[in-house]
């Protein structure tokens, strides 16, 4: 895969190297410490003029010099690219072959549209319509300044932490599931720095070749390749409304490998969907005849508008069914990169050796800060804002939507969570709608990232936008889908 | 492995449930839910009696009960194990064979010593000899204060943040290892949540089937299982007092797969070893002209007593050959989580969308207050304090192996870093010798898990333990070496 490189250097004018010899030098070092790799494509040399702040004729010269060194090639009609005999010409004495490192290494690259979300998520230009988290302004500052204050005037000892996380967190937490009738101690949860990471662990702790994953059609894990190990398996179930069918698996896939099953029960991402309480207990039961664990992601579960969602698969198992993912990251700030798992002991102390050695635990920093924001009640207190604060996000976003939308789109009317899943009239390339949308500075999340399937729907997120940016980025993207 | 279970539960003496009774349903439970697994072992049913607060009668009805509904087996002689057949008779109808997930799991579990060494330093009554992190009293309270102080007075937003960590960090970073002639942007460097991480990262990113990890013949590394994923192979290189000699190394081996060269030149755990410059510069032109990229791990530089070390082989590298890491761990509190990888921008690149994929970036709480750490040079003063008092417990650390060490062991004197390298004058196991420690309440790092071969050393650690349980620990440890 070509990859364009990006400068982050000018020329010294007031030097007395030659604009050219600069030029010649930089890109030379860049290739020649593993910067750049071999394929690697380099700007248009009109776009290259801007960035080193030169004439036309001075970047001319300069790449035709790299051309005939060998460090660059241009083919016609296509661009210039970093050489690929430069490895083996300019540089074989002494750099690596990162290239070959970086294509053969174990863990696959995410999809290029993730990657390009995760990298225009931090151009400020950009209006996000689907960013998964909640804005700045829907988090507690006043809160989170009580909690340093506090942090401040007692000491704690920052050492390393036990296998499963900090005790006083995990109290807290078992205190705080009962709630959701969760009834666990502290050996049946982990701390995780996110939920992903619960995902990473299980992956790498639970499953082995021949593993199959069950996946809603629409699923959030289908954007990530936490599970695309080698001899994995993603498999879709077929869904209703309601959420998963999976009485409609071939139950004999169940036999070779070790098998699990992953949803998000409350306001699904990206779907926003609530599972009714019946299907959670056909699921359940299902699940438990045929031996097959559930892994329930209830990250959203604290978000509804005005009616509790049913309550967790979990708080019916009653024989170790269901791995229990919970996290801040949605309803108070990812930044915390706080989560946890409930499961059996046995399962649930695996896990923790497989955290020791891949990162020997969460920071205890703000392992520390969960157990003041729970002890407080301030993290009770929060999001009783949040949720009332949300319910407006979405009921603007709503009208946004009926006036720009109504007669090329159709959506549900969520009851909590950040999601709104636009479904198109027409089927669209939803991947030439997400670079149509960038290049007019709108970032959203196509579905296709979400399914191997085609898709003409659009995750929409309330979240994080400010309300004036929703409104122009609905506007925009209502536009070009207008004029596909 | 059959593992002993742990009974954290005791039976209701007020409750009209008879006690055999609520014994025979909470063993029940636990099995049933898989909290304990097939093959587990239970403690003697004297020790269960106590766990129970009850009598040994009653203990031996409900274990007979178990037996006979075939929840439990007994072996004379051996004990009471969770039966092999429960899943298919007791809970097949439900429970998953979690048994069966755990032992089919890609990644290793860690060495049982190892996984011992992370349970029991949670244990108060023990007393640590080789514990490799700065004690509580070590860690800075009053700058601690200070930074929450100012993290509270000022609005952050904790969001998700770009896929190389908090660009605020990384520019701190950048002007502190100008310091160790390291001359790096911000596009050269990713945070990560400690070293291991960053090792882990390389090993998914960089590694595949039939890499090649080489490492010295006592290597921090070889306690850990993150290079032994399938396919990767440890290499141990020869090595004299000044660190490794790579040109023993056959260079044929090198060409299949991607290779790899991992030390620690700077007070190298376990050793203490510091790599002349000499062998930095030898060590790097050979890596060079064989293309073997070099992780040099530098936790521990900042940690000496009176002269600088030598730089760091990477403040040499002008070709992009060596992966940088530090971290805060050793040098400030490893519950920060907080250390950083440095490399050619396409590697780290690669490295930051691997950790995307894993756990969405470190904690931003933990990143701002290193920011915020650095920034205001208090972390520079911390430093110094650190160097001054563990150069004090190094010499009455030293003072206590001279009285009770001399003529059973020899070491070398440590300029810095945390460890003392114990080499035993006779040839001893030292899993019996760890095994007869932990009987006494002293916790070492035995010097096999260090290496494949059989090892006469312990790693003593001055960083941790107070001195007067230190003078306590190695009395013990030196009378059970010489009754051995």
């Amino acid at each position: 895969m070509s990859k364009e490189v990006t400068i982050d250097w000018c020329p010294d004018k007031s030097s007395k190297t030659a604009l050219v010899h600069q030029i010649v030098q930089y890109i030379t070092k860049k290739v020649y410490r593993g910067d750049w790799l071999i394929g690697d494509r380099l700007p248009t040399q009109r776009a290259l003029a801007v960035a080193f702040d030169v004439n036309r004729s001075t970047i001319s010269t300069a790449i035709s010099e790299l051309t005939i060194s060998g460090v660059l090639e241009t083919t016609v009609g296509k661009g210039t690219y970093v050489a690929n005999n430069t490895w083996s010409l300019l540089v074989s004495d002494k750099t690596p072959n990162w290239k070959d490192y970086i294509e053969k290494g174990f863990h696959q690259a995410n999809l290029p549209t993730i990657q390009a979300i995760n990298k225009y998520e931090f151009d400020d230009d950009i209006i996000r319509l689907s960013t998964g988290e909640v804005s700045p302004e829907l988090m507690p500052q006043d809160l989170f300044s009580e909690i340093f204050q506090q942090m401040s005037s007692e000491p704690i000892a920052f050492n390393y932490l036990e296998p499963l996380g900090l005790e006083a967190l995990r109290t807290e937490l078992c205190h705080y599931l009962k709630k959701h009738d969760i009834h666990i101690t502290e050996k049946e949860i982990l701390i995780v720095s996110g939920s992903l990471q619960a995902l990473q662990l299980v992956a790498l702790a639970l499953l082995g070749k021949h593993s199959k994953v069950f996946v809603e059609e629409y699923s959030y894990v289908k954007s990530l390749k936490v599970f695309e190990f080698s001899g994995i398996n993603m498999k879709t179930i077929a869904t209703d409304n309601d959420g998963p069918l999976p009485w409609i698996i071939d139950t004999s896939t169940l036999r070779e490998g070790t098998s699990i099953l992953y949803t998000i029960p409350t306001f699904h991402n990206p779907t926003g969907r609530v599972m009714s309480h019946e299907r959670r207990v056909e699921l359940l039961k299902w699940c438990q005849k045929n031996h097959l664990p559930i892994i329930e992601d209830d990250a959203y579960r604290e978000l509804y508008f005005d009616v509790r969602p049913p309550k967790p698969i979990k708080s019916m198992d009653t024989s170790g069914n269901v791995l229990y993912l919970g996290s801040f990251s949605k309803s108070l700030a990812p930044g915390i990169r706080i989560g946890w798992i409930v499961g059996p002991e046995s399962v649930i102390e695996r896990l923790g050796d497989i955290k020791m050695q891949t990162d020997y635990g969460a920071s205890s920093v703000s392992q520390w800060m969960m157990t003041y924001m729970l002890r407080s009640g301030l993290y009770e207190e929060h999001l009783i804002q949040l949720r009332t604060r949300l319910k407006e996000r979405c009921h603007q976003v709503l009208s946004y939507l009926d006036t720009y939308f109504s007669n090329i789109a159709t959506w549900h009317v969520p009851k909590g969570g950040f999601y709104i899943w636009l479904k198109l009239n027409r089927a669209y390339h939803t991947d030439t709608l997400f670079e149509n949308a960038l290049k007019n500075k709108v970032l959203i999340n196509p579905g296709f990232i979400y399914t191997s399937k085609n898709s003409s729907h659009i995750r929409i997120s309330y979240s994080y936008a400010s309300m004036a940016d929703m409104e122009k980025g609905l506007q925009i993207l209502s536009k070009i889908i207008r004029e596909l």
